[in-house]
């Protein structure tokens, strides 16, 4: 059967001060109605249905979580008592899937990521899918770049990015990961045409990932081994804290991906994908006005363009402003120029070493 | 004997959000701790002292006037019921002072002024007041232009621009008074060297300026007889709002200044003066930090110069902006580019036009 895992655990702190410690991005929407974790469960419709649909999250978010997403059972919740990066948390959650399901395949999908073209989407997962059937096979999303993306990882795959583009969507063996180069070697990359974006959406059986956990993260292994056996052990709270607690903070990419040789393949998909990274991606995917302003809220604008504001309650009104990104809350107002918009994280920083938590 | 006649009516829609039709410029504080009308009050002190000080206002903003200016007799307070310009503002005072004191000299200021050389000031004001004790005199204060503004009205004088800076400020007769120029004509008015700005502060004789007006504004003078013979005539509202709806909407220039040749006079001074016209007034007057940022209230800059902040309770956060102003209230954000400061009136227009009043 086939079973989805939303992986819900980060911070965005490149969304304060909209997103905070308490409410992070996957829990915005950008531009639409829904929020990303909706977005994320409402695009597996008509391929994964919410019963099968789990959210690895952290146990803070929990209600959120639940309150956003009322179809997916409350069974179906897995709680990280601490944040250890995606190995754990796909490991657990494979872990206990195979308790529920030994013939389990998951579609593993960070929580907050944009697709614009759902139906491409599918057709790109479904080959997945079929690849995920061969025995101990690893397959991974891989996204056709679009410029020389310096914030991602990237992977070498035996094809080329042309093939994104074909009708009938196949999986490829990946030869390489590289992690996030610098601009130069990302030029490279892009030029090169057999180089995808690492896009962290994966579709395994649970038992080729499991056994992988095993053979290259012993220690992960033995940590999530009590979920294996017992569909009942996700809900003993110390259980759960142990395991946590007993496994290393790692990537799954980096745990697993980039050494399972020979096991490891790629479908090159082209879904109008983002991950939304800052508020420049929130931009781009906007609806615009004619002078490319992108406004949510009670705003008034003059002789302004290419500016971006996510008001709240309040009137905002600017005058003779361009490119600026103005994010309203009640306790915090960010004014950015949006070329900066990477420099956000930072401010966090800031908040935090200046004693000012009250506000990150 | 000396008073002081402080004009408080002004609307200020250049400085929304922070001024509102509820809250005039006057109230505000500019850079320091102290408003502009108590700073207004504080300059006369040496000179003329608060029991002497009379304050022409609306009725809607008495309460805040007696709130900031404790100092000020109660009686002091002169309420105007509806907005006529300074003619029938500055009749009204001169006529209930004439009844106190037929002796009176009236120093005429506005309440919204920035005057940051206080000892040349009071120079330029003795030199006044001492012309002010010829029969008929009508004495004004000409600014010395330090570049072609067209927002102002300008004056031609019977001397030069360097009288200004001589070591003892001395009255000259005024030639001409002109209205606001455009820029080739103001560029011509400031090369010519004997032209001065207009800043709307006079001295004169209560009996000088009465007989002006009954010259010149028989209307007004009619309009105004009551306060001129009774002292407590000011306290019958009844009175006061016949006489000024009786009244025409002039101001003192157009009234009886541009009509009294051969009674005008003026001081030219370099005190430092600004009549704070505008969010780019602000800043230039107010204490910047090395990258040129002015902020008041909580608020942390990132790779941001010449910005100007007026905060309110809210963290500020910006982040790779230049030259951006910044206003924060309660109900409403202005964002401007200073470049733009003079279109924050059209705003308010905006939100009067578009059933917005309760922003204004």
């Amino acid at each position: 059967m086939l079973y989805a895992v939303i992986l819900a655990g980060g911070v965005g702190s490149r969304f304060w001060p909209q997103s905070r410690q308490s409410f992070p991005k996957q829990f915005l929407s950008i531009g639409g109605e829904r929020t990303l974790i909706q977005d994320t469960v409402d695009r597996l419709d008509g391929l994964v249905p919410p019963e099968r649909v789990f959210v690895v999250t952290g146990t803070r978010y929990l209600d959120e979580t639940r309150r956003q997403l009322p179809e997916v059972p409350e069974e179906n919740l897995l709680a990280e008592p601490l944040a250890r990066n995606t190995a754990p948390a796909i490991a657990f959650a494979a872990a206990h899937l195979y308790a529920r399901d030994p013939d389990a395949t998951l579609v593993v999908l960070p929580a907050d990521h944009v697709v614009t073209s759902v139906s491409r989407f599918h057709e790109v997962l479904d080959a997945a899918i079929e690849q995920a059937q061969t025995p101990g096979a690893l397959v991974t999303i891989g996204i056709a770049p679009t410029h020389p993306e310096t914030g991602y990882g990237y992977l070498q795959f035996d094809g080329t990015v042309a093939d994104a583009f074909e009708e009938t969507p196949t999986a490829f063996p990946v030869l390489t990961f590289a992690e996030k180069p610098d601009l130069a070697t990302a030029e490279n990359f892009v030029d090169s045409g057999d180089f995808l974006w690492n896009a962290g959406m994966f579709v395994w059986r649970a038992d080729s990932i499991l056994d992988a956990v095993a053979s290259y993260q012993p220690e992960l292994d033995r940590a999530m081994r009590p979920f294996r056996t017992d569909v009942r052990a996700v809900l003993d709270v110390a259980t759960v804290e142990d395991a946590f607690a007993a496994s290393p903070k790692i990537s799954i990419d980096y745990a697993v991906m980039e050494r399972a040789e020979g096991q490891v393949f790629v479908v090159p998909g082209a879904f109008g994908w983002s991950d939304v990274g800052d508020w420049r991606a929130v931009y781009t995917l906007s609806e615009k006005d004619e002078q490319g302003n992108a406004v949510r809220g009670r705003v008034i604008l003059q002789d302004s363009s290419r500016c971006h504001v996510a008001g709240n309650d309040r009137l905002v009104v600017l005058v003779g402003m361009n490119d600026a990104v103005v994010v309203d809350t009640d306790d915090a107002l960010l004014i950015l120029h949006r070329e900066a918009a990477q420099q956000v994280k930072n401010v966090v920083d800031y908040l935090h070493a200046n004693g000012l938590d009250q506000y990150v």
